[in-house]
């Protein structure tokens, strides 16, 4: 899998920020309709759009609840490795279905990993046979999630202006 | 803000997974062109994708790579708070623009909140002019990301099955 | 309620130890059962029993499986209180009924406190609304139960007599 | 060893509770005293008796109190296992007369076991020759028992119901 | 209580060493005896004695074993304080008669405090009633006991000359 | 070396205990001194003092004071080791000259070690080339002390009674 | 006192990096000498070198060995303060003779502060009347300096230019 | 590389201490221009100039802000070392460019790294293909620097005299 690169900043101006904010609160309005509510030509926004989409600001996409889905354990998992070989000890962890999100950092864990499973066995299993089983992974604690208080996926207009 | 409700299955079947997929790999892909994919008709897929959005299974939006714009610093930070008032203050650090995401969980810390910031000086900015000065928080480790290796969206649908 | 004492030994014999041991394999076996098993009169056996019994080495009791009544999620937290009135703030914690055990201890924690929930909104009610509402409660640490792998009830009989 | 299994939740009614509860005072209750005080006839007890008992919602059995037995020295001790064999390792650490409950938890230890001992010295003995002997245990933190502030076996009433 | 100073090296020869190594065998040794072993004056060996002995470099006393006198819980507690008042604090805590250590100290706890109690209740109410009822004391883990396996009063003659 | 057996009570009546009082005040007063305080004959307090040394209860020693000499820097050092060996390497650290205490515990450290050094880089030899030279020994952190506030031989007499 | 800005990146070429090297070996080389060594007239380097202190590159300064005056006691201590007035209570431990090096940082710890003292009892003086008596400091763990290994003022050329 | 003397005390008087002053604040002052300042000779000056120099106790240094050279990550790196072999592992770190100062300590870390890097790739690929392939580096942990809010190269006039 690609590891997403951090750098390289895309310069993006008001209307760009007018596109994404509307995307976001529907991913599939028209461009018709953006470009209405906007107040620029339709063909406008669909050029717009496209580079943002090229340039990796922007993507649109489906996103899933898993608990509604009857996934209902989830937790992050902070994890010590062998930092030598982090970066490959992270991609192998990455290739697991329940993993949804991991980042390597600095502090007291070498990664978090976020996981979403069926039940507490399903995470005891994920834990034993395929975390655990990684060579390199050292040390793990688990959290397990109480509640999702806030969840976004674009940054508000004014922050991504500045 | 709403609280995110993590209970209540939603029974989905092999149409809906499909449906949920090809969305994932380009949330503005047309009705028709799912259903021509599927081999069903479109307005099936128009009445699935509405119940499966009611339902609150599956949302499309679009996604922003804060990297892309300028935003360098991100970070997750485990929180200790006064548990006896949890909810009010995951609540109001919820309304802070820099945290995308913001969990409540056993364990060593009582939250995570997962932040963007410009620069170090504006996550400085942000621990100490906002996060330390919600009453309630007792401490706080910043853990600060050096690179993300995986973000997924939706699940791999076998594990949306079981 | 009253506090368990950890002092004073009852000297038990070779005969004490097999009535515990039928009665822990099933404690409504009949004394003539009993006594017919051991060789040795019933009426001894009712005598044996109701000392044991008096002197507290013994009770039979009804013991439920938490997991098959519904109640899903089972923790032991540990808790950091404020020392100076340990006693007060156990006897407290002690009322709550998501409570089964309740021990005081030396090490990083002042107290184990074992719960048992209906769900983890529950646990995240009871850490609310409960256990962090008793003053003198300072930091918890939720450790949530996979699995169980061993309960007992009483001792291999060697290591009662030793 | 068998391992507990954590799922499947048996449905009980008001009757049903009215019996544990019985039994919980007294282990040895009659049916016929049982079916008096509820008000039912004898062989309904019987019935309902056996039905929790074969579901595995129920069972009585002798508890014997280890300080009157002079088994001084109780703790519970957090272990940190490799994680890649915890259900085997667990089931090793299940076999020594000392330990009387093992769980598989998550959080900052993989296991707590707790143990009774007749003073220090056989707890020393227990640490260095039984379980840090078990290949596979990498750490363990042993917390001793002051005191035992609450310790029940069944839940109370309107929990079980919920 | 005199707070012991830990400055200010005096010397001490050969002779000196010789004196004290006699004596660490057998506080009680005569003057006699002494001058006898070493093969000078017993004149010289009284003014070498009151010498060392004035100068706080020595001193003779009867030590008792505590777990012969029945004392059978030892601990070592680590205590962390407002550090503003660490001095005061410890003077108050040197106070406690089951106090027989005490030293302040950098790193992760502030104080050590080495405490002889009868046994894990006399325990108990020490930690409750007398060490955090010390104003500034904020935490304390305690480490008890299980065996000492060794405990000199002076150092090997090597040592004390270098 | 003798490992310290922490066992075994020895029965102490007050003429003992006001026999080791006036010891512990001087080491080296006469038998007629002490038997002229307490008002008994000289030959009673010599046949007590013998019975306490002989049974282990009390020893009449030279204790040096290490900073007095020259040895500035002392240390508190938590250990862990490998458990399933720890009499063993307990042992082995027991046999250098800087180690004045050694103690076996529960809790976060396994063995507290107290040493005596002349200095910062004679404490930073014993850790590289003695303390972390015992194959077992697997961390240890370093509590220098700043200050001893209370150091003291014997028990106050009414906690030596009871 | 001013707060060390750490923005705003001035660009550097191999001419002045080359001067910094120079400077580095001995700060008080002439400007005529560091021409002639790069072959460029001295005016250019006199320039240079002005440049580069007006912005803030480069600064040339006397430094001391601490040790070599007597103060023997260095340390690296790590505080956890509130964080809300975090800026604040830096400056206030900055104002003191004895810190040398003052950061605020991510992670266990919020400030890292670097002391010179006397002795320990410097440092135990320091720790409480000045340190734990700024207002907002809630937790310190010092780590005393055995040995320094290393300490450099200029990086490497290579690095410099990247 | 030399491992840095921390021992030998050379004594220093008030007119060393003023010419250290003065070149502190600018370490190119000519003798002349300090004579005058102070009001002695030259030559004098001269003199002590180079016996404080060769005495170890002052050195005049370029020092350059890395943050100005676009090194924009600085970090305090935590690390646990084998001890047995602490000296040569530091040696072996200290050999790295990016590492500026290594010191020796005690209590939960072995070594503190200071470290200066481009960016946070740049510390990744230090921690990872530098830091973590020395061999005998058990944990470490990052410690990133939001700002640094004091460094001096010398002591206040008072702390050098005492």
């Amino acid at each position: 899998m690609d590891i997403v690169d951090l750098h390289n900043k895309v310069s993006t101006d008001e209307v760009d920020l007018q596109i994404i904010e509307i995307l976001n609160g529907d991913g599939r309005a028209s461009f018709a309709k953006i470009a209405n509510t906007i107040g620029v030509s339709p063909g406008m926004i669909r050029q717009r759009y496209n580079r943002l989409v090229e340039e990796g600001v922007v993507q649109v996409v489906a996103i899933t609840n898993s608990m509604r889905m009857g996934l209902t354990t989830m937790a992050q998992i902070g994890v010590k490795v062998d930092v030598s070989r982090m970066q490959e000890i992270a991609g192998q962890i990455a290739e697991f279905e329940e993993v949804i999100y991991l980042v390597l950092l600095t502090g007291s864990y070498d990664l978090f990993v976020e996981v979403v499973c069926r039940d507490k066995e399903h995470l005891l299993d994920f834990l034993t046979h395929k975390l655990h089983s990684v060579e390199g992974v050292k040390e793990a604690e688990t959290f397990i999630y109480l509640q999702i208080a806030k969840e976004v996926y674009t940054l508000a207009g004014k922050m991504g202006m500045k």
